[in-house]
């Protein structure tokens, strides 16, 4: 019954559509999805459909497999990365995948983005990850689970819950969070914190990672038990 | 008959007021072309006229030696590099320049483009091409027409339906595509590879090419007969 | 008696809502306050509001102890550090705080701005000063407080009237001024100093500072008694 | 009889309109005028007011001197700057300045901008000079008109008519034009030139200036007798 898909499809086409509105996209870039645990299955934007013409009913619904559950359309070329990070990382609710400008950058340069300030502080306590480039082997086989499989390994020693970002190596920058829109708001930090650390590293190329114990201090501010941040429910 | 153009000219009309909408240009910067392959003619923009104040009327009909066939205003000053690219790419049916910033700067500094990533590779598989700086004699002579010749000389091993996109040394960039509007699509992308490839560049200086494998994964996802990418027909 | 912090609400309210508009702020980032020096007391952004959802109403009254006097909400939690800049700095009547992002790249950089042009001698006759990085001990015990103390030893021999903006070192910039609006002018041009110094030294790595008596003279024109610029009152 | 320069002020307050909306101004910086060389005198911006509130009825009215002719408020501090202009170079008839970023960055690292391209070389077909500095005396004296001492000095083998535009040193840009409207255009083209400039060498430091058979061909293409471009009158 598909009427029954009608909540997470607008959470999926919400977070689709904040894409473009922040800056972060262009034509039919990137994608969104929204996963719906209980039911084991999300919504993600369909293949190569501009945003501009995208309604909450295009939403595709696929299960943790990536086999298509609902829907009239073909789901994103990139639903096998979603499903392994979805099986993988059983906390998160949203996944966000752009080639924002700055965040690609850093990707395609193969480099981690060091945490300079408390801007990135504020948000994960470590650098921005970047994985290790893939195989042939790994490119010619199931490439899209294998791009999930190559961000799942970046995250062996690393809680996906405290760090909600990742760089692809080539490729460009994976988003996730509790819900779609959070992962749309971490897309949107992941962008500036690399342009910032651009700009950083532009300025003082030996600039140093922030001191661990302000790292510590800013990111506790606003997570885990005694965060201080924002207003008490 | 005039008004038997009139579909043509709606067509280059639509491509040219998409450029300063998209940020490419300023002013009267830049201009596009639609081709008719059954006629043998294409509909470019006038020279020298603001883009706000251009109708669809205004647009000048040139066959493929650059020469008049309908319209009451000069056509562009680029017409006879356009003419030269239709003459010689029989499969292209629009045309685009401008003076896009980065892609600009990169021709400026008479580099190609490196494929640093999968933003780039989704769309060609190959750098994009600089030209070769002209002789003085080519200068002085027909010059516009040399422009489309040291283009056409750069793609000598290079398809151009595969890579639509080219830098000319020292000028600035010409995309093209089936239609106009495609045209402008890859004027939009060249505009964000070369800012892309600047920040990389920034971030690594040593960033190496994109892995072959990685760079045709890409590619055939969205081209060719085994695409994958987008809808289903 | 809440009514009489109508006021300095609006003001505190007003100078909050022109940051995103500025372009300083995304999300809940970045604060503003407006200082009561009579009554001893400031209006100040609550903590983790977004702008598009803050009234005046929501503006929390507090102390020069950072203590709540008057609102609803909790204050922001970098209240201790404006409280301490009023107390210190007597002659300031508002504060802002943002993380913008060229100049929050110096800051993380550790550098101050050096005075390389009219621009920045228009507004001040110095480098924009950075602070020293804080201690451990300091980071741990009541941060925002030491954050105000940090900077206010940056300020030991600078006078904070003439000089309304530092950088705060791995963070990033506060200003303030005779008034909130004041604070929030300061901190747009403390954005473009910052751009404009990156590139300034990305073009030429050895710009000289800008020589002492331009800086007078461009300084005086607009400050001080014998100031010419702008209309006689 | 004030009345007779309503035509004068209403070029002039469109000049000054156009710049915010251009991008090129924050605030109050920067400012246009618009010569009358039939009465020897123009029209300028009143210093110190905020675009926003800018009136045509706003607009001072000086002499070559620099004088007040006419006008209820005090003109812009760099007055005396516009008038030298207007003296030594009679062919023009209007004068920007702006603090444009990417202009004054340049003009900050002291460098003239060289031709590194077509675009440049369409608008003219040399570096866009940099002054001297000035020396502590002139500062010290009537500094505005040594600005624009400074500025003729640098056109002393150079045609203002065909160099419209030029950097003061530590400073800012000057452009100029037949018009106000053009000096307009000019010192959009210059910001867009400047920023051209500072990617090209980013991307590769040692970039050759265009070679001088192509600038002249372009720059004929658009000036001078023989120039081809736009739609014969």
């Amino acid at each position: 019954m598909p009427g029954a898909f009608t909540e997470l499809r607008r959470l999926a086409h919400e977070a689709n559509q904040a894409l473009p509105a922040s800056g972060l996209v262009k034509y039919a870039f990137g994608n969104a999805s929204a996963m719906d645990r209980g039911r084991g299955v999300f919504a993600i934007k369909p293949s190569g459909v501009p945003y501009t013409a995208l309604r909450p009913a295009d939403m595709v619904i696929v299960d943790l497999d990536g086999r298509l559950v609902d829907g009239r359309l073909s789901p994103s070329s990139d639903t096998r990365t979603h499903a392994v990070l979805y099986r993988s990382f059983p906390a998160i609710g949203g996944i966000v995948h752009t080639h924002s400008t700055h965040a690609t950058a850093w990707a395609q340069a193969g480099r981690s983005i060091p945490v300079l300030g408390t801007t990135h502080a504020d948000h994960l306590d470590r650098d921005v990850p970047c994985t290790r480039p893939m195989s042939p082997k790994a490119i010619r086989g199931d490439y899209e689970a294998e791009t999930g499989k190559a961000i799942v390994k970046a995250f062996r020693s690393i809680s996906p819950a405290e760090t909600p970002m990742v760089l692809v190596f080539g490729h460009g920058p994976f988003t996730w969070g509790a819900t779609a829109e959070k992962a749309v708001y971490h897309a949107v930090i992941l962008e500036e914190l690399a342009k910032m650390a651009f700009l950083t590293l532009g300025i003082n190329p030996r600039a140093p990672r922030l001191n661990r114990t302000l790292v510590s201090r800013h990111f506790n501010r606003k997570h885990g038990k005694n965060a201080t941040y924002g207003q008490k429910p």
